[in-house]
């Protein structure tokens, strides 16, 4: 079970519960009523403990697992072991997360304001919320109801939080408005100025960066992340989107909803992502381009055109992937074709 | 307008007082008496605004303009539609920039300590400095006057600011000296120990990281940016620098005056560029290399070598770039060449 | 000498005690009794201060020296100038770390809780230890004796945190157990949670990340970088590893021990890297491979696959170092035979 220190476990629930929480169908012979308590890997569960089989690669540890029950596809129900019980669904690993969520349920958020924060008269906090210690609040924010500002936080003047989203220790906010629900992680900075300015021989002359930065509903942003306020047009965050970790976000910036921005991806000023783009590890965008809907960039590509909707690109400078495998095997026949002269 | 929740306007201004900021002349038959009180992109832009034309690009959105003031080059005057008075410059972006600076001035700093503040009672702060909660400042550090130091920022035993620096919330500064009119922004951390060991079979030994880091007037560091300090010299950031989000500089490192280091790129240990340098965004400059004045480095490129002053380089390993669009056009022709065996 | 502001000397010490320090022997001819009393480069030291020669290309320097002492190699003995005293040792450099730290120890720890932190009533704090200005301390965590607790961390609930232990300022920590004398820098930030989710045409579900972050002894853990805890498993730092600033580790990723990851490097979820791997700078390792002992992943390589142990690779998509040899030749003939049509 998950360690005591960090995770309170709820439960336990019976299979009949487990099967609607997952949206799933329990497999003909299992008691609805046998309780189950915890999840564990297919390896390690033990008869009150539930899994989920979710790729092919551990069909043979499904075969062998000792898991009371276990979520997975109506395909593989006939390589369940005896007296295994099956929640049968298409989709055995969003089955799986809700009932995890259900056995580990995030710690409520217990109301309350540190009396070592700093909040100004003039802001307001909804209902529900708990400030931290050290939580510095500046004049006129709005802080939602239900939400959670960890310790040291910084929340600039003005800026606004909506109902139900928790920010992390050491989290810096200015010239933002954050929508609900939404998780921004430790260290996160969101609302610094945008990299702008006029360069030239005379030396570097800042233009102000009059913008925000306009995070919606249900956004989660990784530890250490950056997001730079506008230049004059606002930053946008689409709602659902989900970046990782050590993410940069230029000014002008405009992700469509649902966009997933992999750790230390980097995405430079005014380019615009379509909805459900997803931006693989250390990939980089330039600036003032257009990404189309539902388009992935490889990890480490580097992306210096308009990608259409739809499309995988791969290298630096990036290509269609198609392109860039014909160009790695031409590499490889490269490396082996060794000193042949001149080719 | 900018969201006057961040941001405050000052003006209105006259033509004759805008043409000063900008270093421009007015347009023959334009009123200099006629009132302008904000800034707004050419597109949007109404009869109380002004805008700028830097770019081609936006000629038919400048002829198109319902701006009452435009800044831009005399080349672009006949373009101008009926009614729009002209702030004439070689220089409109930097003019605009002005312009844009007087119409909304940076907040002036408020002196004043916050009662959560820790500051060693032998550390030294000017006249004119704002000191925010939770800021902890030590012992024998010397803050200059008219300073900012945002919200629970640490600012180590000794370390330097000179005066009208400003640093943001979050921010961790060591063994550095930081000098005038600066801008630090959230969540910078300066001063950390090089990553300096000595590495053999028996394991690592640190090795005293005995330098400091100095960072000269002007210089602007983006938010999450790490530099180290030197190992036994300095690490020197060059007075006008500009560095972005993310970025890393590590041991002994030199900075010229007036580098640029786009986000993510990174700069190893003990290597030096000279003045004006740009280091475009996750490039990255290996250690102990010397990067000649004016070079560019491309987005995502790998520099290996010393690179000469003036040059561009592109690649990884990195190239000048004339070489690398040879490469890349041999690349498209592999892509193209499908199915010839072997070649 | 290295800036009192920032670093307390200690000594001086006698030639005798140096040899003991960097377990070298004193060349024939010196005085055991001839006082040092600091470090300094071989171009600028003087004669009370010892220098390193740990590498050919500064045998000119060597020769020119001015310096009191060297630590040297008994290969080059027959450069050193006259009147230098020699400290002969196979390892000049692991020598020079050793006399560094004792002529510039680490400030030592003292014992203390500022006013201003926030310990939880049923956290435990060792003895001797250090808990600065605006720090928070979780319920029912441990700190070990002899620690330094920088202003402003955050320590959450359940954590623990090793003898010994020194955690910069700003630094966040939450579910993790963190080792004895490992070094945590600023802006820090481990334990959060994992980029998981279940991603389908319905929009994205969290799925719970129930492991924990596990540091084992002496880690070195650099500014501003993060680690993510475990969805199940736990992610495991491995006892000595050494990790530079800005480096992003995934959940469930498995270090062994005295692993090296230079800045900007990223590790993604589910990856081991066997024992003393070295993961050059901005270098990324994709998830779920192995990387075998003493793995050395070159900077900005792009790891696709397994690598076996000891294999250098290069590139991306990564490749044995060789290979990665011959196809930069091959780039290098292919950038030379311009306006060969087609080829």
């Amino acid at each position: 079970m998950a360690d005591p220190r960090f995770f309170t476990r709820a439960g336990p629930f019976r299979l009949c519960e487990l099967a609607e929480m997952a949206e799933a169908e329990l497999s003909a012979g299992a008691d609805p009523d046998a309780e189950i308590s915890d999840v564990a890997p297919l390896d390690s569960a033990e008869r009150h403990q539930v899994s989920f089989l979710d790729n092919r690669r551990y069909l043979d540890a499904f075969a062998k697992s000792r898991a009371g029950a276990c979520v997975a596809m109506p395909e593989h129900a006939d390589r369940a072991p005896d007296g295994m019980a099956l929640l049968i669904t298409d989709k055995p690993y969003r089955g799986y997360a809700r009932i995890a969520t259900s056995l580990y349920p995030e710690a409520p958020v217990v109301e309350g304001r540190h009396k070592s924060a700093d909040v100004d008269p003039t802001a307001v906090v909804g209902p529900g919320t708990s400030i931290g210690p050290g939580v510095t609040i500046g004049a006129a924010a709005e802080i939602g109801g239900n939400c959670q500002i960890g310790p040291n936080a910084v929340i600039g003047d003005g800026v606004v939080v909506g109902d139900g989203t928790r920010i992390g220790p050491n989290v810096s906010l200015s010239h933002c408005i954050i929508g609900r629900g939404c998780q921004i992680h430790a260290g996160v900075c969101v609302g610094n100025r945008g990299f702008g300015f006029a360069m030239d021989p005379e030396g570097f002359l800042d233009v102000p960066q009059l913008g925000r930065v306009l995070v919606e509903d249900g956004v989660e942003i990784g530890a250490n992340s950056t997001i730079d306020r506008g230049a004059g047009p606002d930053t946008i965050i689409g709602a659902g989107c989900k970046i990782d970790n050590l993410v940069q976000i230029g000014h002008n910036v405009q992700l469509g909803r649902g966009c997933v921005l992999v750790s230390q991806s980097g995405i430079a000023g005014s380019t615009k992502l379509e909805d459900f783009v997803v931006v693989a590890a250390q990939a980089g965008v330039t600036g003032h381009l257009t990404i189309g809907r539902g388009a992935q960039l490889a990890a480490q590509s580097g992306v210096m055109r308009d990608v259409p909707a739809g499309q995988s690109v791969c290298g630096s400078p990036a290509m269609p992937i198609r392109e860039f495998m014909r160009l790695a095997s031409s590499w490889r026949r490269q490396v082996k074709a060794k000193d042949k002269p001149n080719e």
